[in-house]
């Protein structure tokens, strides 16, 4: 039978990185192709307790229907965690429990996105954000980065001239995948713009807590008077991804509209979850383990960046990220870091290609991402050391 | 500040009943309103046993990221479930595990219906469904209802006039809200109505297990030869419903494109308890408790249909539904449902309103809808006593 999909869906095409994650089910292959966090980072014992209690004592409330906006004492928790932690929400704000971070980006794209409309993101960004924001025909155009995140003077040609621009999505710390931090003055100007062209600011800030080195730097959200920032979260890089855990914290009336959307996805988010963490939050003290995470991470990124600094040809450029997952490998002009994904994958090392999160994935791009979380020390080195030679190789065809 | 939203959602009301179900906190009120199970009938012992065995054994698995398809075991035995025990799917179908059935009905909406596409359902329906096609904007047409469900020569006059119609949506089994069975000979017509006329058909089936009384009428997908069905589940009202696990089954290629979609909507379904289920149907027999659960929920209808035997004015028709969880109370034409739901409110009794159900809104219903299954006996005696006071006031009040 010819089915008739609808042109939103037609169009998208499903995630590069999803494709080659599941060749990475094959257990002899070294992959630093996920985003995925380590298992040893979840706190399996405590949740596994916390789970025991509330079979025996709230069963009957845990496996019911719940709320759409999310479990009370967790929205509570979490927004009062943001606010005096880190100066994220206001009085005028409210918070939305999600399935995941994905979801809260999701239903920001529903709830204000018209077909056509323009959304302006990083280029490369998070595919999962630019498919999700594709899946409604939104106008996707892409603002080119300096070390320093988006830039700033483009972003304002590009909110002069561009037609129909409603949302900036940002990944200001950690981005993906280049692992960069946008500087709090960078992060001022973004929202001084977002005012003057009067649209809106999507924050995507799931990695910030994952910091291993420099200086915090404060979340837009925290700088928004006005009103102008939706802000997405996840306890996904914190706690377990797993469970789909993420949160929203914007203004009262785009969190309503998030709920009516929400509503219509899947009524509510695991409530059984949803109150495992909260009474996490009540019994253990979240940034002390987030403090042992983060330790467990500083480490691995070392080891990967020392194995580079051994194994890579001096041509190609790292980014030495302040926290996050990723490591972003630059090769030299005119190599195509999907040739290379690929002859990487045939000695059974994964890597994504950077051109998978281009807004033009037609184009082609000289990065690819590496993921420093999950795999383990010696897998690093040993992948780490593969790679170097299969660089090595291919830059020698590429010159000759 | 002034929001734009996006046109999908500024015509979206949040769910009325959503809204009734946060009155009915309230632990002095009797809810009727609700469409829960009942916390009695969650296998809470068996689950909580094998979340401990996935947290001592399996953790840093159940708490990773998983496939977006869903996790493959409980995606082959929930296949092989549907078809060895109801012949629903074929070699050419796939299945995809969703966060609750509501998500198998946004996400077929989202792969087949462009805004503007028309969509025909019975009429009343279930709203949440209803929500996620507004949220989409597509056309809806309602089909008017008898005794055994949507009406075969109106429907093919629709799908003859209405322009650019893509689906048809049913719930043909104990329909919420009516409660109504369609027989299998009208199940054949939609079927061939939908191959005449090239439409595919979105069966939603959560209750059908649900069965208290009568022969079991098999599933429009169990006929479906040519891949036109679209077939959703849901273990909400057989397990549990907080856990939000529901799945669809359909031709391939249409789960390829709801598998993109969802991608982008949530990566995948909770895991954790993705685990849990294909670990229950392991180790425990799902179809004896579901045996036990309708023995618990035909106790209860029959319960409420002799309190309704004794104290409605006969005037007020009722169905006598085989399975479900609702009952369908139709006043004298002329009255209001939504009026006699107001009504007894103030008497601390929540029902939903028909017009609730309605493809217009704006219309006039003079239906309520009753659910049986979370009260418990007495509070079913004692509410549906005060209701029948309150539709007796009424009844002479619209006379006078």
């Amino acid at each position: 039978m010819q089915y008739q999909f609808s042109d939103r869906i037609s169009g998208l095409k499903p995630s590069a990185i999803r494709e080659i994650l599941k060749v990475t089910q094959d257990p002899s292959v070294i992959s630093f192709a996920a985003g995925n966090p380590s298992p040893e980072s979840f706190p399996a014992a405590e949740m596994a307790e916390i789970a025991t209690d509330l079979f025996r004592n709230r069963a009957g409330e845990a496996l019911q229907y719940g709320m759409t906006e999310g479990y009370m004492p967790l929205r509570q928790q979490t927004a009062k965690r943001l606010r005096e932690k880190y100066r994220i929400g206001t009085d005028g704000d409210d918070l939305i429990i999600t399935s995941g971070g994905q979801q809260a980006l999701e239903l920001a794209a529903k709830v204000f996105l018209n077909e056509g409309d323009t959304l302006i993101c990083e280029d490369p960004s998070f595919v999962g954000a630019l498919n999700a924001f594709r899946s409604y025909r939104v106008r996707l155009v892409g603002c080119p980065t300096d070390e320093l995140g988006m830039r700033m003077d483009i972003l304002e040609n590009l909110l002069k001239t561009q037609p129909r621009v409603k949302v900036i999505y940002t990944i200001p710390t950690f981005q993906n995948p280049s692992g960069r931090t946008m500087p709090e003055s960078r992060r001022r100007e973004m929202l001084a713009l977002a005012e003057k062209y009067n649209v809106m600011i999507l924050e995507d800030n799931p990695y910030f807590e994952l910091r291993y080195s420099g200086e915090p730097v404060p979340a837009i959200k925290s700088m928004d008077v006005n009103g102008r920032v939706i802000y997405a979260g996840s306890y996904s890089k914190v706690l377990a991804p797993g469970i789909r855990m993420g949160f929203a914290c914007a203004p009262r009336e785009v969190i309503g509209k998030m709920v009516v959307a929400k509503q219509t996805s899947d009524v509510h988010s695991n409530l059984f979850f949803q109150m495992v963490i909260s009474e996490y939050l009540n019994r253990y003290d979240l940034d002390a383990h987030i403090e042992q995470v983060r330790g467990l991470y500083r480490h691995k990124r070392d080891v990967m960046l020392d194995a580079i600094g051994r194994h890579f040809d001096k041509r190609v450029s790292v980014t030495h990220p302040d926290g996050g997952l990723f490591l972003w490998v630059q090769l030299p002009d005119g190599c195509d870091g999907f040739a290379l994904c690929e002859r990487a994958g045939v000695q059974k090392v994964a890597a994504v290609p950077g051109v998978s999160f281009l807004v033009n994935d037609e184009m082609k791009s000289p990065g690819i991402r590496l993921n420093f979380s999950l795999p383990s020390d010696s897998q690093i080195e040993t992948g780490i050391a593969i790679l170097g030679k299969v660089i090595e190789d291919y830059l020698k065809e590429v010159e000759a």
